[in-house]
């Protein structure tokens, strides 16, 4: 019988899991998750803290309304998942892993014949004096985001402090904003979205939050925490600015310790661990996806960082059906992200002009403004996308839509250009639905193609 | 000087005419538009109809708010447009065309370099006893949306009846609905949107409009009308319908007289105006584009007659461009169509099953239902997609999708893939925007699309 160990219970681990139960019912598969909880919707915690969820277990819930807990997937996937079980040590001759169990602190010895590492990643804690006063938070676990919303619940909370302006950070700003908290975001760099835009796009949504009543704060350093227990303030290279609240966002590094320790290659750049198209680590035993491994950008090809829920499902099901002894392929990512702040929705996927510079291309951009649908419906919406395009071969780069119109269908059809590598030319011809009442693709976006393409003739 | 002349004034011919002028301000272009009116966004009548718009003019301003009329594109254009020009024959050895001035009824001739035809389609109207009676209109001149809109303002109608459950029609009945009239539509065929859906997807759009309080009447003929001036009742193959208001969508056929009368050749099957992909006719000084000429079919590779206002504004630009002495290229449509009935929104790109059967392919299908965001969402709409796949090579061959949720952004990121020949795994793989509050792609679409690989792998 085919033995299948998984380490990680969220959602690459638990997604190849149960892809193989599914097609190789007959596999024996035990998942390790060293935490408590298991496959919580990661995604949705904002919205739980925003009050816009009602409770955490919704995000732990199935479709239909059963919690996604150890007797759901032991009784309904057939999945033996083992929670406050951590992996101390892989011993990759002997093709087992050692446990500790977290209840008992009794060790075990669990042999595979297939390992899959979803150890996923763990956001960073910078040290700064005071970081370990209460109040100070990642979101990065259900824990985080229920502790947050019950001092909220409690009225402990009247000035919340962001640190990072990434999509953690920001969309925890919308969050506290909705629950009539005072908010501010540092940043450190120059803009918001330093990951995902360009700097005149990022001025836009700054100027866009700050109208709004959030005061953002770029170029500006944290040194240190004050406070008495709990935090009452954050002393930043600039000025102090009282605190009861503070969101630590600012980024996450994988999690490879055990593949370290156990001699598997990890990515130059990324640090986090190296796999192949199928997802294979350097030791064909053992698989790895999720937060913990490096992707490929589909655009530039070069290997990225770049932590999603939707990459590490994928990852999951390519590793389920590899384990069932498919040839499954995973290509790469896009970097495709789209966010609401308030009622701004801001969309990026591929590379922007600071990327597509850094890079070495020879580009051109071009940025319209205009309505999402024909101008005579009542209510159309507002749209600005900036085009960045190779001008050698013509080939889509990447782009940025920020707008309180559809933003993210035009992401996901720039996104499927880009995944075929199409051209801007293709980007204009595409037969996309046309209709009113709908949003329109003959507006900005075959626009801003077109302006490129009588640049490039 | 370059002599362009264009015959049609409404999408197609304005567009290439504009193109023109941008790119090449010293050509001289003469649009002869045998209507009176010009430039008007007939997929807006509906609209129009239903009182969402509040004026029919509101079609034909820019989106400043300027009257896109004869002055407006002399004198911001530089295009001379002649309406009430109607070309009564086209000279291609003297590369003239004779135009009579409908006011005057005075004949000219005017030479040419290239010509565009851009003579659009006219609804069909069967020669049914009493078609003639006052109150039966198509909806396909801003005149009939007039006439009907005036007509309901002036409290003449209660019932209407509606004669074909194309898109035309179907939009119809929701505008006539939200109007207060009582509504009827007779469809000849076995199910409302017989072009775009399979019958199973079609009974549950009929279901919905039943339920709304629309009544379908399927495999039902109309025979004749009766009434006193105005119409009064239709009579069916099965019964007497009263109506004091009737809809003629029964389609619409290509206006090729001048180019049949010219030589140039037509499509066999589809009897439009066939033109090569730079959209030449048989007579490579002469363009044509919009609604009457033929359109290739991406997926099948099928000539297809396939009216529609995006598909003629890309033929009127890749006309200009190739009248500026370029060389592109219009590949071809995917009949990619969205339509909203009350809260339902229909959508198609590619073929349907019952198309891939008849066209012989070897294919598989999957229908899935579920949700257009995460679960734990508030309000999560619904939806239903049937994919339909080439069993030989993977190939998506196209998709229908219902519900209330976000149908067209699947239909674009489907029709996105169709474009490039993409399979069921790129389907899967595009690396979507995925963040809630968003609707999301890792839903019934990739559901369906796993199915689908499971099926064949």
């Amino acid at each position: 019988m085919q033995k299948i160990v998984v380490i990680g219970g969220v959602a690459a681990g638990l997604t190849a899991a149960a892809k193989v139960k599914r097609d190789n019912p007959a596999a024996q598969v035990v998942v390790l998750e060293k935490g408590s909880l298991i496959s919580y919707g990661a995604c949705g915690m904002p919205f739980y803290v925003a009050g816009e969820i009602p409770a955490m277990t919704n995000l732990m819930m199935t479709a239909q309304g059963k919690l996604r807990d150890q007797a759901y997937f032991r009784q309904d996937k057939h999945i033996d998942v083992r929670t406050r079980s951590m992996v101390t040590h892989i011993d990759r001759v002997q093709k087992t892993v050692e446990v500790k169990n977290l209840a008992t602190a009794e060790y075990s010895r669990i042999p595979y014949d297939q390992l899959v590492l979803a150890t996923g990643a763990t956001p960073f804690k910078p040290a700064w004096p005071g970081v370990e006063l209460a109040n100070i938070h990642p979101l990065w676990h259900p824990d985080d985001a229920v502790a947050i919303r019950t001092g909220i619940e409690q009225g402990l909370f009247k000035r919340a402090l962001i640190i990072g302006a990434g999509l953690i950070g920001m969309e925890m700003a919308e969050a506290l904003q909705r629950q009539k908290l005072e908010v501010t975001v540092v940043e450190m760099r120059e803009q918001v979205f330093p990951a995902l835009l360009d700097s005149e796009c990022a001025a836009a949504v700054s100027q866009y939050a700050s109208y709004n009543g959030i005061t953002i704060l770029t170029g500006e350093k944290v040194e240190r925490f004050t406070g008495n227990g709990a935090v009452q303030a954050v002393v930043t290279s600039q000025r102090t600015l009282p605190a009861d609240l503070v969101i630590l966002a600012v980024g996450a590094g994988p999690n490879v310790e055990l593949a370290r320790a156990a001699g598997l290659a990890l990515g130059d750049g990324t640090g986090a661990i190296a796999v192949n198209e199928y997802l294979q680590t350097s030791d064909p035993a053992i698989y790895a996806g999720g937060d913990c491994v490096e992707n490929t950008n589909l655009v530039s090809g070069q290997k990225v960082f770049a932590p999603m829920g939707s990459t590490a499902n994928k990852h999951g099901r390519v590793i389920g059906g590899n384990l069932c002894g498919r040839k499954v392929k995973f290509r790469g990512v896009l970097n495709t992200a789209v966010v609401r702040l308030m009622d701004l929705n801001i969309g990026k996927t591929g590379l922007t002009e600071r990327e597509a510079k850094q890079l070495g291309y020879d580009y051109v951009t071009a940025t319209v403004s205009g309505h999402d649908k024909p101008h005579y419906m009542p209510q159309p919406g507002r749209l600005t996308s900036k085009l960045v395009v190779n001008a050698q071969n013509r080939q889509v780069l990447g782009v940025q839509i920020l707008g309180d119109g559809q933003v993210d269908k035009r992401i996901d059809v720039i996104a499927s250009v880009l995944n075929f590598a199409g051209t801007v030319d293709d980007l204009f011809d595409i037969d996309l639905a046309y209709a009113p009442p709908y949003s329109s693709p003959i507006d900005h976006v075959a626009v801003a193609a077109n302006m490129i393409m009588n640049k490039l003739k």
